[in-house]
């Protein structure tokens, strides 16, 4: 049996949706078994994408996925099963919701706990259209800790908003869950399940006016005697659950059911990640994002142990928390992903993952640094982002000893445009007296590690995803002297100044127009001795950098010149002024124009550039 | 009584605390009705304030207050009576909590909801140290909804952390409370207030420990039984409340009793905005923040009524929503501050106040408009910083077509720093296709409006707080063209490209200058064509903005002239990287160089400027 659509689904009688939920389940493992991609996620929620499509009309009823990882079953369901295959590659599905790709995927999505906000968007716009629509979002238990969740719930809850929240409650986002809230689920989990008799009395009342409000007040009372009222009902939400979320008949008699009451509702839901495929079920973490492995064992390939700029950090952690014991290491629910597994191995009363909650995160860091602890904070760039007021308002402001540790800068492959980090030299400069450090292989950003740390204020290090280029860390740090860059070519009319990990495919791009290398370390403050000595004497200052040009790095250097009456010619180089798609790094980058040949080629492409005819050249 | 310090407070016996609080409640009132300042929020936590430094050993003990609109008394009792009358002016005492003012001043703030993140990270700091400190966050009800806060009552309540946040319920943030925690807390309110009950039982018992144990087994049983726990005991505090936070007997009690107990736990006192002075008690948000009036009768002094820009994007808003049925008005809980009351009585039906919680109005807004209304989020310039990962990943990302109105841009004088809208340039302007509209007066700042209305994608319009210069605005509205520039003043040898309301600055410096002027009214897209032929044509450009230099509108003129291989002379006049604090707008732009005489300077010192010769000039 192949659906091609929800329409096809839906011609299904109920007793084949069991069947349509095995064969999901099948096709996505063998699919990502063999490609990889996000697995545990999207196995838990097979029962419950095929019971949403088989009871409401989508697309015309509004499905709101958060994140997107737990999305591969929507994407096979709704006419794109025959292209699975090309998830998260140069060209294929896109790895999460977009927009653009389907009618069926309603709001894009990548970073978590936007769901509720967006699908109470579309439940006032059908109301402001009078249209008779269904709106519901599906929120994992972990994003639901994020204050952009609760925000939602709060307004939605006062407004009377058709709109239907499903909670997936699996007791897990990429990291374990942490928090109250979490704590909360579980007791309503382990607690008497009555809320489906009461919705079914409501239901049976609810269309005859004034017994609905004597049978609402009535349910108050009884609430009140028997059972307390849960988290939701006191935010406004008529609450449902919890249900398993895995028995696909019970989950299509309780939409039917929620479909046909008005105004917030909440449904409450338990999955297992992993579901289906023992290996992932005892290891959903493991599973979460996976590279190829064996169907049947779970095996994954073998493959060389490629050490990255995260383990470099993960190591550094470790060995700061050992020399300084006011180190604090803080993460917003991403302990695997940042690297602070060890460190939360060997420091557990100083390691503090404070859930999805960004914001928090960097206040949290800015309390204890009024106290004399000395917070590091490990953050992905791109959600950084949700965090830029707290940065501003109560690190910056107030001059507080902060650290960052920024991942995942710059284009990150097959995560698309969602994940990339290509803001924040732009975000973070504009910041009064921000110290941005810019390492180009991982011996330099374990040194900048070292001396971001030592510096007292708003400090930032900003590394890629991925491996570097092999560069062997010192184990005694050194420090890297505040706003100074190294010249590490000499050649001849030009000079380029490269800003962070782009250095290898600078030195390549120099070898060929003899031009002269400044690994420039710093974002801000800039050289600014070197940049005095560098406008007198090359004919064109070149800036290549992994960050969009608007603002970014480049634009320091111009500003700096404009601010001394510098008028050497420049050339910024760094990404354009769009989005960029999912595709391996490299091919991301070569797109750009940022791999060596397209750095070259931009170089000989300014009126400014003058070959060299010079062809001696040492490298320092 | 004069107090000059909590040390003296704490001499006092607990019968003279009211006579304490009388004083300062009649000090404040007279105090703001001569200078002016925030009132109402500070007369209704006269007594809690006073029973804080009473019972707690400030400043070791650590007093984290949201905000600061609400800190005058605190400033009055920690030995800042004699300088009360220097508030919100230049060299004066701050408007809100400064670390560098007072030590008792633990946590700076301006922006609402950081209280708990930062006394959380006091009480950690406090923990690791070894310390026996108590940490005390106080938090409006308003503040309440805003996520951060949810993200910190669900780390605190789950970390056994030794924290104590108080709940100040007064039903009010600036504008009137929204949301589904403000049924809830009315809810609170008017039910059963057996907690206090429950807390001296359990107090009785909690010095040994299996009985405590026992204790609390039973309360809780009881308390399922007896009356459903509340949100904050379902988050993992100890909850205690509701009582009479105008009752100093009663609040000294109370925290003596909270005091005793360890971890996480909520008080929950309700306050009247304005106590104390009746005509404030009427009308709070009339007296939140003030000019001079009769201390007896409340009666404000006659004030020449002044256009505000505020006023030209209320009444604009009304009239294109008369045009478009599609319009939608967002406000993170700013109706008054972002001019929205004449559109919420006019239009209700399009009116979202969503709590404080910038980051959900953004994808609220996104959710909207994919389904095919039109949202228009005002927002002060300072507090989109916190929605600004939901502006990239929820708005741009996807390319849809929402507006925003962005208001206190630039300095803003009393406010200070905290509030000033300085970075809105440099981070908006990275962001891919983002059109950023300057209007330079009100006429210009309504046909913007209109324009970016009518664009589709996002857009950006940018004006100051307070009035312009009187510009009269036509009813009929113009569409300004994408991108393009208006030349103002011909000169020579020196061109100024002017971003915004400085113009009038800029039109001066260029008399004495001989200067040509353009009024650029975008920041993005710029004007390339009219940018090229500037650039041919003089020695010096000279961009000038009220948004710091990093990033900013002229650094995206240099980015330009590089991308273009122009290598004309620039000069880059803005705000420095630096915060600006509290005085007047004018008393501040004349500290930047951003008065007509700084410019002038300015440009005079560049070595690319040429004296002009040529006395002849015309105005266009």
């Amino acid at each position: 049996m192949t659906l091609n659509s929800p329409a096809d689904l839906r011609a299904c009688s109920e007793d084949q949706l069991q069947q349509v939920c095995d064969e999901t389940r099948g096709f996505l493992i063998d699919t990502v078994a063999k490609i990889g991609g996000h697995l545990a996620a999207g196995l838990g929620t097979v029962e419950l994408t095929t019971a949403l499509h088989y009871v409401f009309n989508t697309p015309d009823d509004r499905l709101v996925w958060d994140i997107g990882h737990q999305a591969y079953p929507h994407k096979i369901l709704t006419g794109r099963r025959d292209q699975l295959h090309t998830i998260r590659q140069q060209g294929g599905l896109s790895g999460f919701l977009k927009r653009s790709e389907s009618e069926y995927d309603t709001f894009g999505a990548g970073h978590s706990s936007t769901s509720i906000s967006a699908a109470l968007g579309m439940a006032v716009a059908a109301a402001q259209q009078k249209l008779d629509r269904d709106v519901i979002a599906v929120i994992g238990d972990g994003a639901l800790t994020a204050g952009m969740a609760f925000e939602a719930l709060n307004n939605a809850g006062d407004m009377d908003a058709n709109v239907l929240v499903i909670l997936n409650d699996n007791d897990m986002s990429i990291s374990p869950n942490v928090g109250a809230l979490k704590n909360y689920l579980t007791k309503l989990m382990t607690g008497p399940t009555v809320s489906s008799v009461r919705r079914s009395t409501k239901k049976a009342l609810s269309s005859i006016p004034p017994v609905r409000d004597y049978a609402r007040r009535w349910e108050e009372h009884i609430k009140g005697m028997i059972l307390p009222s849960t988290l939701f009902e006191e935010m406004g939400f008529y609450y449902a659950g919890p249900i398993d979320g895995h028995d696909i008949d019970t989950l299509v008699t309780t939409l039917r059911n929620l479909k046909d009451i008005e105004g917030p509702r909440f449904l409450h839901i338990v999955t297992k990640k992993g579901k289906g495929f023992e290996p992932a079920e005892h290891a959903p973490i493991k599973y979460h994002g996976v590279s190829p492995f064996n169907p049947t064992t779970g095996e994954f390939g073998k493959k060389a142990k490629v050490r990255s700029y995260t383990d470099v950090f993960s190591d550094w952690l470790c060995d700061m928390a050992k020399l300084d014991e006011k180190l604090i290491g803080i993460t917003p629910a991403m302990r695997e992903g940042s690297g602070l597994v060890r460190f939360s191995e060997e420091y557990p009363e100083r390691y503090f993952d404070v859930a999805i909650a960004e914001q928090h995160a960097l206040t949290f860091a800015a309390g204890m640094a009024c106290d004399g602890q000395k917070p590091v904070v490990a953050i992905y760039s791109t959600f950084l982002q949700r965090a830029y007021d707290q940065l501003i308002h109560d690190v910056s402001v107030q001059d507080l000893d902060v650290m960052l540790a920024i991942d995942r800068a710059g284009l990150v492959g097959a995560d698309g445009a969602t994940h990339a980090g290509v803001f924040d030299y732009s975000y973070l400069r504009c910041i009064p007296d921000c110290v941005i450090y810019a390492p180009s292989d991982e011996a330099e950003c374990r040194d900048m590690l070292y001396s971001a740390y030592q510096h007292v204020g708003l400090t930032a290090v900003r590394y890629p995803r991925g491996a570097g280029i092999g560069a062997q860390e010192r184990q005694d740090m050194q420090t890297i002297p505040l706003g100074t860059a190294q010249i590490v070519r000499e050649g001849q009319h030009v000079a380029i100044l490269s800003f962070g990990t782009l250095l290898p495919a600078v030195q390549l791009a120099a070898e060929k127009l003899n031009a002269t290398v400044v690994n420039m370390r710093f974002v801000k403050p800039l050289d600014e001795a070197l940049l005095h000595k560098l406008a007198a004497q090359y004919d064109l200052l070149v800036t290549v950098e992994e960050n969009v040009i608007a603002g970014g790095a480049g634009s320091g250097v111009n500003e700096f010149l404009a601010a001394n009456a510098l008028a050497t010619a420049t050339l910024n180089l760094g990404l354009p002024d769009r989005y960029i798609d999912h595709g391996t790094q490299t091919a991301q980058l070569a797109q750009c124009g940022l791999d060596s040949e397209g750095i070259e080629a931009s170089i000989k492409a300014s009126p400014f550039f003058r070959p060299s005819h010079e062809k001696q050249q040492k490298t320092v």
